[in-house]
């Protein structure tokens, strides 16, 4: 008899990442050799030691981490990792993170690390942070929690880092950046592969909370549920609870599904539309480099304002604070032309139009 | 003392866009003029009398109609079209239509018209249209509707025909186009500018409805209130009464504006990717006008599935039938062929893979 479908799902999107894991590893090390017997030929050298960053290769097994905070999303991805990684020439560790904002939160931590330990994960790794405030917190937990895991990255020498997130997590994230109202890229939710060198994945995008939750039941995995997740001062626990059970009780049972496949089309309509505007840049600039406006109003809004975009955030402004409007006001100089003075963008940057030509700079 | 603040964002909404209309109807009459004394210069004729379709051309002063189906947005439309026409050299009219499916509903319509006709509109018209089945009621409702209104613009000869849509409207229809998970064109709402010509006008896409139904209130304008419109039997209904409130009261106020801010910016990127397919289309093509796989494969995935999707609706596949899931399955042609047989698409069209080529024909 075949494990659970839940395991059997869980288990099954572990593995295809696990095997682009590999499979990316031994290219790299394939090319890391070619590279050492070429600079070894070209030197003469006995030996390729003297070869720069050799050290910092991982060993011939590849390590990958699963980031668990012990909750079931990220319990079932630790527990489907073990179980895959015994089968692949993969190691297979884990890291826990105490963000340390709820009294006995060390304690948890270590008893999530002691579950990943009896998994047969190793090294097993419990970090605790300091979380500051910049951009509330929510974001100041999340900038805290990737810190700590990209140091443990480096630290092991992880091939990658498993994350969680599933296709739930991805449909709030799609109505969290629709609230934004900043358009395409907004819309375009959690990539599958992110992070320096396509560090971090995750395997659950496109499988549903539900299946998580029910591989650990049928494991007897304990699991722990963050009150976080369902205090309503945080936007993303008023979206799970509230929200998007409603969305689906007007538009139907396929919703979840319909914002994780939007996230998808998006991030590809983004990525294009990027591509587009990075080779539009210089075609609409003068020999000394300014952008020129009848050349910007000959492009496509979209492109257009792609361009203004990446020219304002070059000249200084923080592109997190570049909200659309921004972008909309530095357009209207070119489409909407009545001799309007500078605008003021965030990040002290000034965009003015003078001469026929765009003028960004930061005051 | 000026209008009531609600009354003078109707009129101001109203105004913008008849002069948008007043100037396209001017530059197509000077164009006319122009191409008629051309044609009356090389025929050496006395009059321009023989001048083909010269007997369609509106008369000098443009009608515009207004479409009101005696609900508080479309009846503050036609009170600020009233008022603003009588400023400009625009003449107005309205259409009410009855769609029979309530017991009444004309004498509601000749009701509307004579709202309309006391608001100064004339022509005034009540038109009956017969709903068909197709697509479900809302859309059978729709098509009618609008070929109803298609013909009395054809009858009058009318430049415009304004549509009451709200931002609130919008909103809801970007949420629709989000619960099909077709991507950036699905979600980018209706147009302020549509139809043949651009016959169709919503100069309220940027008005909330809240300031439509002041309006009406202020100015003692009676409305009607469709049951249709608080019917949970209704997809649409469903959205306004419980979706969107909820989605207001995870994420906050600025939904409704972000969304139809979305639209905009979907609509665009949506636009710019088109022509991008399009421009891409002859490229990937051999010399007999095939898909080349190969030159299909070095596309940003986002061009391809628009040239993919391309060739499928002209082998005959219906648009509306075609989902992203279908171009999707195409597209595995291409990016993970493994030998798989032909994919059945809607309206029999087939899409196989064939020595390198991509060959997509009727059945």
């Amino acid at each position: 008899m075949g494990p659970h479908p839940a395991v059997a799902a869980i288990r099954l999107a572990v593995r295809r990442v696990l095997h682009d894991v590999l499979t990316e590893h031994t290219e790299t090390h394939e090319h890391a050799a070619r590279l050492e017997r070429t600079l070894s030929h070209a030197a003469a050298a006995p030996s390729g030691s003297h070869l720069p960053g050799r050290s910092a290769l991982p060993a011939d097994e590849p390590l990958v981490l699963v980031a668990c905070s012990g909750g079931a999303d990220s319990m079932a991805l630790a527990s489907a990792l073990a179980f895959e990684a015994r089968k692949l020439s993969v190691r297979a560790g884990g890291v826990t993170v105490d963000h340390g904002l709820q009294d006995g939160s060390d304690l948890r931590a270590a008893e999530v690390a002691a579950r990943l330990g009896s998994l047969g994960l190793d090294p097993v790794e419990s970090i605790t942070v300091r979380v500051g405030r910049e951009g509330g917190p929510e974001a100041a937990a999340r900038d805290a929690r990737y810190a700590a895991l990209d140091d443990a990255a480096e630290r092991h020498g992880a091939a990658a880092v498993l994350l969680g997130h599933t296709r739930d997590d991805q449909a709030e994230t799609v109505l969290l950046g629709l609230a934004r109202g900043s358009g395409t890229r907004s819309l375009s939710g959690m990539a599958a592969v992110s992070g320096a060198a396509g560090r971090y994945r995750r395997p659950f995008l496109q499988l549903d909370r539900q299946t998580a939750r029910k591989a650990c039941m049928v494991q007897s995995l304990p699991v722990w549920d963050d009150p976080h997740n369902a205090d309503p001062a945080y936007t993303r626990s008023r979206l799970r609870h509230e929200g998007l059970p409603a969305l689906e009780k007007a538009l139907g049972k396929g919703v979840v599904e319909a914002l994780a496949r939007t996230a998808q089309l998006s991030r590809d309509d983004a990525n294009a539309l990027d591509t587009w505007a990075a080779d539009a840049d210089a075609s609409v600039r003068d020999d000394s480099g300014r952008l020129e406006c009848a050349k910007l109003y000959a492009l496509p809004p979209a492109v257009r304002r792609r361009v203004l975009r990446r020219a304002v955030i070059e000249a200084g402004a923080p592109a997190g604070s570049l909200f659309a409007r921004h972008v909309e006001e530095v357009d209207r100089l070119i489409t909407g032309w009545r001799g309007q003075g500078a605008i003021n963008l965030p990040g002290r940057v000034e965009a003015r139009r003078q001469g026929g030509r765009l003028v960004i700079r930061q005051g």
